[in-house]
């Protein structure tokens, strides 16, 4: 019999319902038998080429969208504090999980845990290399290291062909979730990705 | 005791994600001894007020919406054919449902269920006066009293103020929900908001 296929999870450190979803996309795929298959993603890239811009550009919509990431991460019982600034460049964070996940895909994400949860519960701003660094540092990263690897082109084009690979994948927002071909978008399609693995068309 | 308040429920012919929303809606609030409050609103005017467009607007994001429709649909168990032309214009219809509901509220309820089926399950297009003028004569409407209500300044007025109070509470988009203040935004918030109305915060 085949390895069962992985569920393709594509996030941005800086996406709210992106990290809610990092909570609980491991024990929903285990529930499954799956394995998951997690993707470090820039939002931003896929907005340009999808012409979207993020719901919190849009004033209408900023103050909706802050109540409703803070009530959805309440529901699913995941620790959130609305994080200032907001939202923030995730590259250098993206860049450092590409590299960890050269060398052991099951430590970069361990690296995404820390990331997401140092961004969203403990106000910890990715986007300052100081703070990146000591995050790092915590993870066993080497300060100077942290710092090679986001300055590194070669972790730059990895990170540049990922969200190449993640837009010709079709994906247009974070989470992002890629299921045996069927595409499924947001935080809250959770119950529908969860039928769809039990077997429901 | 007071009345329990309503849940105000806003929606758009031309919808999908309204139109799945509008066949839960009632079993959902009666659970909880809620009473729905229906809104016919144009989300042409509210994306305008918001700066948004429809999401069948950018081309990277009409591929997923249709799937995503046509999937939501069938999850929830509710028939769905995806219509065409779509989107449409829908303000006939929503100024037929403020004619009724001037007189008896159920009785736009009634329409509004006549109207999202007939679109979203019959292929009826409402925004053909003549197709319109068939779907009303089947609900008990002459068609020369549905096409004088669709052209009576009274019900185009009646209409634009009500878009204009949904704007005022928040509205940006269809299904909207209001229970108690808290906004809820889409199909997809269901969950939420049953949740919501069993107490919890």
């Amino acid at each position: 019999m085949n390895a069962p296929s992985p569920i393709h999870f594509y996030f941005d450190f800086s996406s709210p319902y992106a990290y809610i979803a990092s909570e609980w996309i491991a024990a929903l795929a285990a529930r499954h038998g799956r394995p998951v298959r997690w993707h470090a993603i820039l939002l931003g890239v896929t907005f340009q080429a999808a012409e979207l811009k993020s719901p919190v550009s849009y004033p209408i919509k900023r103050e909706y969208s802050l109540r409703d990431f803070a009530r959805s991460a309440r529901m699913e019982g995941v620790p959130y504090v609305m994080p200032s600034p907001f939202p923030i460049p995730s590259h250098n964070a993206a860049r450092l999980f590409w590299w960890l996940d050269s060398q052991d895909p099951q430590r970069a994400v361990d690296w995404a845990h820390a990331g997401l949860r140092g961004f969203f519960a403990r106000g910890i701003n990715l986007s300052d290399m100081a703070a990146l660094q000591g995050l790092a540092a915590e993870f066993g990263i080497a300060p100077e290291q942290a710092a090679a690897i986001c300055a590194d082109p070669v972790w730059k084009d990895r990170l540049r062909a990922e969200n190449e690979a993640a837009i010709a994948a079709g994906v247009f927002g974070a989470p992002f979730f890629i299921v045996d071909g069927e595409p499924f978008w947001g935080n809250d399609r959770k119950h529908q990705i969860d039928r769809w693995l039990g077997g429901e068309r």
